[in-house]
């Protein structure tokens, strides 16, 4: 019995199946305090715990099961298969972009063996080849892991890594940037790397999957293709999300950083910009196509300056020279701030504990046009005098704050409250992290915080901004059979 | 000068219209120090502000100007309007049904001049038919202010005293009730009574408006005709939000209390049924029509026996006599209760705060299928030890939690947090507080958190819960369209 045999399982796992006799590849029964499940027991990836014993049953589904839970494990040995990872050398091109993909953790793409179900990891390139081949046609390509972490414990030390990474390719002259996330706070990440990477020389585009790479109807191997070509072949040079498009297989949406949100725990097409429209669709035969052909998009070019900025005078001196063709990498982030989410009969100890605690920033998450109650009034002034930046967002998601309509809009605002327009809750989060990082100053924080870098802030619904959410107003659902057909 | 001229000014803004020697209705040029404006002075509504004078200004919208930025009022005095609510008695027909409308603040409907621009509000069973005289072709009224406060500052304490009423109203044999309500937490009222009011015999419908009764596209005499239909003539003895239909003037949409969000801050088609159709259209030809036939609606019927609830016991018993025709009021409700909103770099100090403070609830709102960064692992231990009942909901909206599927579910369950399912997060928070109003076992706590009571939970995506946002599936238009063509 070959160690091979328990690939990845450590402690209680790996004693639960030696206790039982059961292997990797094994067919299973497998008795539980909570039933009964059937399936075959597949090796674990990366990262993973030592208590559970992942099982593909016959839905197609990999379950972990709690070994506390087992009773019993009835296991079938079958021939146990022989494949690997086909790795080839990725082909090189003469002539094809260069594309660098940062890893953050968890599987970009996997090789699937149909016959155990089982999913080979799959990140150099020559594994990636392997897996998605069609990727030797779109680009060149060099990889990099430079984290293993999951998607919701990704946090401002990960944003300023990966921002300095940027800058570092970026001076390097890779021709664009993918990297691989996790779905959970890929929108947060995107969000932070375009204040932290402003003026970039050309695109950076996030990337995950909604369906792991085992399952029929992964949209991993897709993604991946899209990013690549939009990283590679496109002239967008902001941080991008590139997700499954909303209606079928045939094409992703490219959506700016700052503007984009995870809007269903499990669909594919989860990824939606919120009050406009996506910046573009990407397929591979007629590559980045923008929505709007007046965007105001930064273009890709050659010069690869890059200038490190860690306080406000230098800040303030870089917007001054007014130079497009510099990069500009702003690495700071002070994380004391939070998020407070309104609801009727909050109370004020929920603030009463961040000034105690030394937050230094909030942005709520009010009610309609950016309301909390009246009970919360004193303890919001008392944050402001204790030197706390409170800026407020609307938690209808779609819309405007517009505090001057009611009076308790007026009243937050007396007390120190500073409506964030149209950003995104999770968009004002990290900028106020972002610009607190450069400056505690009252009048500079709300200066940067009021001055959009890449859309966090849009005119009035440009395009009926509410209705996109379905993938298209008129307009683009007409562009987009137009360009897709 | 009569005393009229100042209708509805206080203090600062009373003395500042008298030094200025301006008048309700007066055309006024205000020099501010934040610039000029232009308009006609209008009566202040009740429950505002002493701080601001009130302009409608050429664009026809009302701006409220800080008495303290004014530093001159030009005015120009006009022919004072004389007019007033044609009150005449809202006339009696025999054999319409009988619609309680209980208000709880803000106005209802109101009357327009138009060469003023004046809003005059309508409460009264005489003032409304002024106002809207079509609802006397619709049923017999009534009329209730409840309270008059802000629906941000609405609170459990008002749910109760609104349950109480709806009770007693019951008891009385009303056809209907319709409740006036801001709109800002218009939804977590609705989904608070739907716990406290169960089997409910007559329909129960919470109406507002996004846009004022002195702007052109007010939905606010709309939407109270729908409301009075639905609650006078409808057969579903639920609480329901009726509210502005996605795409046109000609329908209302019931939605259940439990699901339905506020989705725009400002639009009049804000409100949306998520993972779910709407229950019905209704509208003043066809009445209410409800979009699946086999939907599993209440009706309405003549019993009215009302069951004062107040502990587990009793609720159990009552639950366990499985008698339908007998209202449950169960007006608890345990104010310890907190909605924690998840962002990356979230650290244990806010959950620290809530365990100080006695909380004994916090409904979590996760990233993608449930989930928060590893960081909180050992203080959500600490909670659950602490004795406070934790449930998962998901950011995203749309969807559900699934806490097997990754290793950081499972750890976030093993340390004590219930996935909610497809639980709003507001839904979820109010029926937390509701619950533990009842009891604090924690067993007990869960089976009434995930028993639903209407739809708070539903089966998975029944109509591609996800389209209908946008108003209807395929199924959903078609209907819609049958219906109203």
């Amino acid at each position: 019995m070959s160690e091979e045999n328990f690939q990845g399982y450590k402690k209680e796992a790996l004693e639960t199946l030696k206790k039982y006799n059961a292997h990797v590849w094994d067919n299973a029964e497998i008795d539980t305090t909570r039933g009964h499940f059937s399936g075959k027991i597949l090796p674990r990836a990366e990262n993973t715990d030592s208590k559970h014993i992942v099982v593909k049953v016959v839905t197609g589904y990999n379950i972990g099961i709690d070994v506390d839970t087992i009773t019993d494990i009835k296991s079938h040995a079958v021939p146990q298969p022989k494949f690997q990872i086909p790795e080839k050398e990725f082909p090189y091109t003469k002539g094809f972009p260069h594309v660098k993909l940062l890893g953050t953790g968890g599987t970009i793409a996997s090789r699937l063996d149909y016959r155990t179900g089982a999913v080979i990891p799959a990140f150099s390139p020559g594994e990636l080849y392997g897996a998605v081949p069609e990727l030797a046609d779109i680009c060149n390509l060099d990889t990099e892991k430079i984290f293993a972490v999951f998607s919701e414990n990704m946090s401002p030390k990960e944003y300023i890594a990966l921002a300095n990474k940027i800058g570092e390719e970026a001076k390097n002259g890779i021709d664009g940037i993918v990297i691989g996330h996790g779905t959970d706070t890929l929108a947060h990440t995107a969000t932070a790397l375009t204040y932290m990477c402003q003026n970039l020389p050309m695109p950076v585009i996030l990337v995950g999957s909604q369906r792991s790479s085992d399952r029929p109807s992964s949209d991993a191997a897709l993604n991946l293709m899209h990013a690549m070509t939009a990283a590679g072949h496109g002239d967008i040079a902001e941080v991008l999300v590139c997700m499954f498009g909303p209606t079928s297989d045939e094409y992703g949406f490219l959506h700016r950083g700052t503007r984009v949100r995870k809007m269903h725990s499990s669909y594919r097409s989860t990824f939606r910009t919120i009050g406009d429209t996506p910046v573009a669709t990407v397929n591979r035969k007629d590559g980045v196509c923008p929505i709007k052909e007046e965007y105001n998009h930064r273009r890709k070019h050659g010069e690869r300056k890059v200038e490190l900025i860690t306080n406000l005078e230098d800040y303030k001196a870089s917007i001054a020279r007014n130079d497009h063709n510099t990069m500009r990498l702003v690495p700071t982030f002070d994380d004391r701030v939070a998020i407070l989410y309104y609801y009727p009969g909050m109370k004020p100890d929920v603030v009463e504990s961040l000034i105690e605690r030394g937050y230094k920033g909030i942005v709520w998450n009010g009610t309609g046009l950016g309301h909390v109650n009246k009970g919360m009034f004193d303890v919001i002034q008392k944050a402001t005098e204790a030197g706390i930046h409170q800026y407020m967002s609307v938690q209808t998601i779609w819309g405007y704050t517009h505090m001057f309509v009611y009076d308790t809009g007026r009243d937050l605002m007396a007390r120190g409250i500073i409506p964030a327009s149209n950003m995104l809750a999770e968009s004002a989060y990290i900028k106020l992290g972002w610009a607190l990082g450069l400056t505690h100053d009252r009048e500079e924080v709300k200066k940067l915080m009021l001055t959009p870098i890449n859309s966090e802030i849009t005119p009035r619904e440009p395009y009926n901004g509410y209705l996109v959410y379905q993938g298209g107003t008129p307009e683009v659902e007409e562009f987009i059979k137009k360009v897709h057909k």
